[in-house]
């Protein structure tokens, strides 16, 4: 992880969560959708394709782990995964749970108007929700 | 591949392009962006999650050729890569072409407005140049 640093407007636009084996594992700052971002923490990444072989898959065992976690705590109809990166470079792949309720469905979440922001008691439960069911799947 | 089959929405909004060890490759109906989209030919998967490993490597493998020619064809600012199908649930997996002149820049292409048709010629050359980069990187 030599250099490795998150992105400044990563770290301001979401909670920490855990670290994996390859993966930050962050919650978005955003109450309307249960929305993890993962980061590689390698330096210098920015797109899928600068990952080697070995740290594919990892990161696809990661966002199962994941996606894994965000089924058990929330029962979405759909999980939507995407590395888009078109305003932070630095590689982060998005892991959204989605219901047909939600306000951007069918919808994609990003750039869908203003986030909401977490009450603190129900941030500091779904963190320690998310931790616990990613530690106990890890 | 036994009983797998295109979804009718995903065969209805796209231009077949190739078909690679995993995947079929499409190209969206929208020429506002150079847009592949990849289906998976095995039967009843929606998830990323429901790969197995080896399908797994094979799909990382595939997003990194399209991604490779989508670079060699049209030297994007940026690739996005998602699995989203909150529409069409048959797995199948976005490979765009970003560029910071785009239309939906640096929005998502998902949502983004209406698609513009291609000219039958521009058609033609797209598919035929994605197609032949696609076979020299295979």
């Amino acid at each position: 992880m030599s250099g490795f640093a998150l992105h400044p407007r990563l770290a301001a636009d979401t909670h920490p969560v855990a670290k994996l084996a390859l993966c930050q594992v962050l919650l978005a700052k955003d109450a309307r959708f249960p929305w993890l971002i993962l980061v590689p923490q390698r330096a210098g990444l920015s797109e899928l394709t600068d990952l080697d072989c070995a740290e594919r898959g990892l990161l696809f065992d990661e966002i199962a782990a994941a996606s894994g976690a965000l089924r058990r705590l929330f029962a979405p109809d759909r999980i939507n995964v995407a590395a888009i990166g078109n305003i932070v470079a630095q590689l982060h792949i998005h892991v959204v749970a989605r219901t047909r309720s939600d306000p951007a469905w069918p919808g994609p979440v990003w750039g869908h108007g203003a986030a909401t922001a977490y009450k603190q008691s129900v941030l500091e439960q779904r963190i320690a929700d998310l931790l616990a069911v990613l530690k106990g799947s890890g």
